[in-house]
């Protein structure tokens, strides 16, 4: 076995579902803190405010009404980076076969929906019900199944806190379905084929069973699932969400999976808002095997997981900024994979620091 | 030739170079913004400040003390990511070949500098005379080469402005050096000799003599350099700066492509302080052949770029907030870079918005 010592001596480790490497720099959180500062806004949130185009009954830019709605509801994003058009490419390649390879374009097409999570503006997911968060689970999976079959990719993603460039404090997701397999799904897929071909196991079912056995980087556990920090985290509190069955799709998890799913994300979320007594910013979202055209090819190469990408580093109002060199050359964090494991594990799940303290 | 408007309609472009797509949705930027707005600080630096680690004759916090320097000063970070260290490492492979896949290694060894371009901290490389700046691309070419025979790549960056994570407001750059070629440069390197290998022709020596015919995207050109938006540009107003002759390395520039670099340097930078009339942040670097063994390899199918890397998008307070759908999927942009190149374009490169309104 391996005799550097991980937790004082700078090291790469290798991201196998994206074939690269994350630099580690365990000592670095050592440095002071001289650069931008985040406001630090404690939620202050009222449960319903007529201008904000995300609460019930009130009339968004476009003209429409929301209707009433008591659980969750779903709308066609009115600022859409994808949409539908008429299909005008022709023929985009010239005989230049140099221009070809250096001039690619291909029309994007799809559609973008937001979804609220609940009438109140001042909850979030962590203050929510477990009834409610399940709510939340069959919606995303409702919708999954509408746009599955007309386009290959369905990203659902939820961007949380003004310093994630989430515009509105209502508690929501968005859905971004394409026409094309985008670029981390695309390389996540290759990956894991490669592996599943080499070794004849799914590559994330084989983390998983070594993870559980190692518990080091073990955030959470239920009957279920599992929340660990990756290996190869690259966020300094990054962790990823897994099913402990082979799930493909996330169309495949049961009644009693996504109760599970919803407990889990509920305690990970308190213990997050806990870390630094904060309503804990993050982007999230979940991956599995494309759908479209390949719900009918094999993808059992494929487990699905939900990421939980989060931008603070050392308080509620100060991010690691991934700028300079992780932009130009590789990421690089300030703290091990086992640290930030160990701090989210010790953390309280179930009181939560607003309500409870 | 192509048939789609793509002013109009969403599509996907590709980069060569990196082997991605990115997501091009040039009616986005109609959407309302209520999202977070930075802090827009005009500049009201002091020249000298006592406290500042990076003036002259100050007394650092490790207790060194500055030189009086008058031009640019290189010294080692005090809290470097990477560092030189006795290698531990012996064998961190198990007997398990799934466990070698997934949990791998290495040791990361390497020296991090920081350089000030000049004794006083209210300037800017835009606000800089050219002969300064030229002093400051000869220190990169000089430090370079003192680190390029012992590692094997060698990161020259700037990250400027608090919204990139600069934590200092001195006028200054990093060297990381390391023992391993970082994820970036690999992608490239991989990408670029494909090409080479395919077409005989160095991809991005083509690629430039195709923009300088087509006029579109290109931003400012002199006798010796180019300054462009990439066709598969990310950022809203990402640049990329080349040399016209085939140039693999930093150091192979001559004394009058060192002169023209700094003169297009100060052009492209007043054109992007005028653009939002605000000392515009980015982050920017240089990428060419790596070095350390590969000097002694063919690397032909190199060209040297630099690549500005700012993050605003409609003010100099709103920036492009890459989060979402950008990080799980993939990067979408809300302008076309034709659009940029434009906008870029028809800016004043010599009346600095400051200086001269
Ligand atoms: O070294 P600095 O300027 O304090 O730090 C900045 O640049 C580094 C290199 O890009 C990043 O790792 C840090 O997250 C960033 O805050
Ligand atoms: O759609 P929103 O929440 O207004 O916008 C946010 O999420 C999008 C998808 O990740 C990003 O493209 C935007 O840059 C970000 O500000």
């Amino acid at each position: 076995s391996c005799s550097l010592n991980l937790d004082e001596f700078p090291h790469t480790r290798y991201n196998p579902l994206k074939d690269e490497w994350v630099l580690v720099s365990p000592h670095r959180t050592k440095r002071p803190w001289k650069g931008q500062v985040e406001e630090s806004k404690n939620p202050n949130r009222v449960r319903f405010d007529p201008s904000n185009p995300l609460c019930p009954n009130v009339i968004r830019p476009n003209g429409q009404t929301n209707p009433d709605y008591k659980e969750t509801f779903v709308f066609d994003n009115d600022f859409p980076a994808l949409f539908e058009y008429d299909d005008l490419l022709q023929d985009c390649d010239s005989s230049d076969p140099i221009h070809n390879d250096l001039f690619k374009v291909q029309p994007a097409k799809g559609s973008c929906k937001v979804m609220c999570f609940h009438p109140y503006s001042d909850l979030t997911l962590p203050t929510m019900k477990i009834t409610d968060i399940m709510n939340v689970i069959k919606k995303w999976i409702e919708m999954y199944q509408e746009l599955s079959s007309r386009y290959t990719w369905v990203q659902i993603f939820e961007n949380k806190g003004e310093i994630m460039g989430c515009s509105n404090p209502h508690p929501h997701c968005q859905l971004w379905a394409s026409n094309f397999v985008p670029n981390e799904i695309n390389r996540e897929d290759k990956n894991q084929s490669i592996f599943y071909k080499k070794h004849g196991k799914v590559m994330l079912m084989e983390y998983l069973n070594r993870e559980l056995k190692s518990k080091e980087r073990i955030v959470l556990e239920n009957e279920h699932w599992v929340v660990l920090v990756p290996y190869w985290a690259v966020w300094p509190y990054e962790t990823m969400m897994l099913p402990k069955r082979h799930v493909t799709r996330i169309d495949q998890l049961s009644e009693i999976e996504i109760e599970d799913l919803a407990k889990i994300m509920k305690k990970l979320l308190i213990k997050y808002d806990n870390l630094f007594k904060c309503s804990f910013p993050y982007t999230m979202g979940f991956h599995f095997a494309p759908c479209g055209k390949f719900l009918n090819e094999p993808q059992d190469h494929w487990q699905l997981f939900a990421s939980y990408l989060p931008p603070l580093l050392r308080s509620s109002s100060v991010k690691k900024f991934m700028v300079g060199y992780e932009m130009l050359a590789q990421p690089q964090r300030d703290l091990t994979a086992e640290k930030a494991a160990k701090q989210l594990r010790e953390l309280s799940d179930t009181n939560h620091y607003l309500i409870h303290s």
